[in-house]
């Protein structure tokens, strides 16, 4: 077993603290990875204090990762030690379901296992990036080919796929007009990707003061959505919403900006339902209301070279692990442009000097 | 100008009532239809009470009429005198928007006009079918190649065209399993539709009784939907749900048996909300829930005859016009299997006795 440095909550009102895990020693399968940056999602956030009511403790979180491979076991052929690597929200599923056998292993039937927690149906804990090291199956594991900037490419592993994914999904490109509804975290990644897609942008965010940073990262146009009038503007007009909020809203709003068979995809689920949407404005132009879950591997990949071909990174702020809580409390009021990442190596340090 | 009989609502609380009213001398593009057949659809009924807050009055309703022509323009040349015409819920739409440009005129972006009520966005009245005759622009007006049984394909106007355009849309057929929810008007013509397209269907009716005509209309299974066990046998298993059911009802519980990228489509318009649906039943399968309002008139003449070359006809009741008000406090409590239609020479009786 490796000996593996972390943070971890012991419990849904403890601060994340130092805590010793151990690493399996790598099998046949798997990488080794030393890990360089870790992002930090607010799922994290959500787990590390039971608000999903399903966390196996101690909880150490984490699924945005980029490190670099220290070993690798010997069935292992796409990567080699010193290898740039990154790992997303999954490290195994069945491998034998229908959502796995087309590489939708978000789907995986019997339930594929997170990076951290788990498996989503239950079972043995599973440890996440907030660690120093990471051992993980060869087929969850993805090639980094950007070549500087890395800790800007931990995000990628989350937030970029969950909003790349739909984003494909539905045919997105040149000739289409896409809204962006929210700037944080997965909305400020949804601009930059729709962007470099093609599309016409346009970005719904409550914030007058977001207006010049959303143009900045790629939005044709910045819709502040309390003002009804600049609201109206785009009735009928969008071929697509990508909705990021998770806070309870009202989806009408949204929904009556969709062009005829228009859809609305919703990747921030809200603990308290939002308000019913209205059946008529679904009726009215044959428009669907949906969902998406990050992304499969091969589409993770296919994600990670798009971003490095555009040459597409997060927007960070760089933390110190010590200041994963304090971190927390400043996502938690939206002060943060887009994303933290942790610089693994202050990890590192810390358990040295201890 | 043409006189002619009908049954109308003067107000939202009078019952339907003889009433004399004047079509336009048939234009040049126009076909003139002696109507034989009105079927009684709950839109009717919801128009006449003006339970949709946009009633103009005097309020002659019926949009599933079948008739046969006695008087065509001069530019008409798709149908002749002696002809059998269908004339479903559009008389008119815009013709240049992008959605009348692909055949989509109930998406009309500038507004269809209803047959009865008027335009949708607004503007001057029109009369529907409880009437003895027709004028309509010869756009809007249907071939019929059902043989026999007339009355039966009335309702195929409405029900017919608002069940099959969804289905054809999602593209039901061979080796899709498809539930159908509720067993009424529309859903009996769903099911009739969907088996006749080679899907697997599975009905959902919350009354046991239904069972056994369920699956003599075409339902491969027959569920219960208050019975836990028998919804538990479907998680997961449908491609495609049409929900016909208007009443507020919980759309998780639908919503959990479709597959991966499944899509559940409302045809029925509640005047309460329903409950708000859960976002992670959506997220976590990349589910839809859609709305689909009934079709095309290229597609209401593919629909027909469709369901000619399959034999397709709906289950009625046959009805007089003076007993319209009787057949609407009926069809409140669910008492027809499964659409009243009119036989409009009892209106014409009536007529000519007065």
């Amino acid at each position: 077993m490796i000996k593996t440095y972390s943070y971890a909550a012991q419990k849904a009102t403890d601060k994340l603290a130092p805590f010793q895990i151990e690493r399996r020693d790598p099998g046949a399968d798997d990488v080794q990875i030393d890990i360089l940056f870790c992002g930090v999602c607010h799922s994290d956030l959500h787990t590390a204090r039971n608000e999903w009511n399903n966390t196996l403790y101690p909880s150490v979180p984490g699924h945005e990762i980029v490190g670099k491979v220290t070993a690798v076991g010997a069935n292992v052929t796409h990567f080699k030690v010193g290898d740039l690597a990154g790992v997303g929200c999954m490290v195994d599923s069945c491998q034998h379901c229908a959502s796995c056998a087309e590489g939708e292993e978000q789907y995986c039937e019997n339930g594929f296992t997170g990076t951290y927690n788990g498996p989503v149906f239950g079972g043995e804990n599973t440890f996440g990036g907030y660690s120093d090291k990471i051992v993980v199956n060869e087929k969850f594991v993805l090639k980094i080919s950007h070549t500087d900037n890395l800790a800007a490419v931990a995000p990628l592993l989350c937030a970029g796929i969950t909003t790349y994914s739909p984003l494909h999904h539905w045919k997105v490109g040149p000739g289409k007009k896409v809204g962006v509804v929210g700037l944080g975290g997965l909305g400020h990644m949804a601009v930059k990707i729709a962007h470099a897609m093609g599309a016409h942008v346009v970005l719904f965010t409550t914030s007058p003061n977001k207006r010049e940073d959303g143009l900045r990262l790629g939005a044709d146009e910045v819709i502040v959505s309390k003002n009804a009038d600049e609201m109206a503007t785009q009735t009928n007009q969008l071929d697509f919403i990508l909705n990021t909020v998770a806070a309870p809203h009202n989806l009408d709003a949204f929904l009556n900006l969709l062009k005829r068979d228009g859809t609305m995809t919703l990747v921030g689920a809200p603990d308290q339902p939002h308000p019913s949407p209205t059946v008529f404005n679904l009726i009215f132009k044959r428009r669907s209301l949906a969902g998406s879950l990050i992304g499969g591997i091969q589409e993770t990949q296919e994600m990670l070279d798009f971003c490095a071909k555009h040459g597409i990174v997060s927007d960070i702020e760089m933390i110190h692990m010590k200041d994963i809580n304090e971190a927390y409390e400043r996502m938690l009021k939206g002060d943060v442009k887009y994303r933290f990442v942790i610089d693994m190596a202050t990890l590192k340090e810390q358990a040295s000097a201890a």
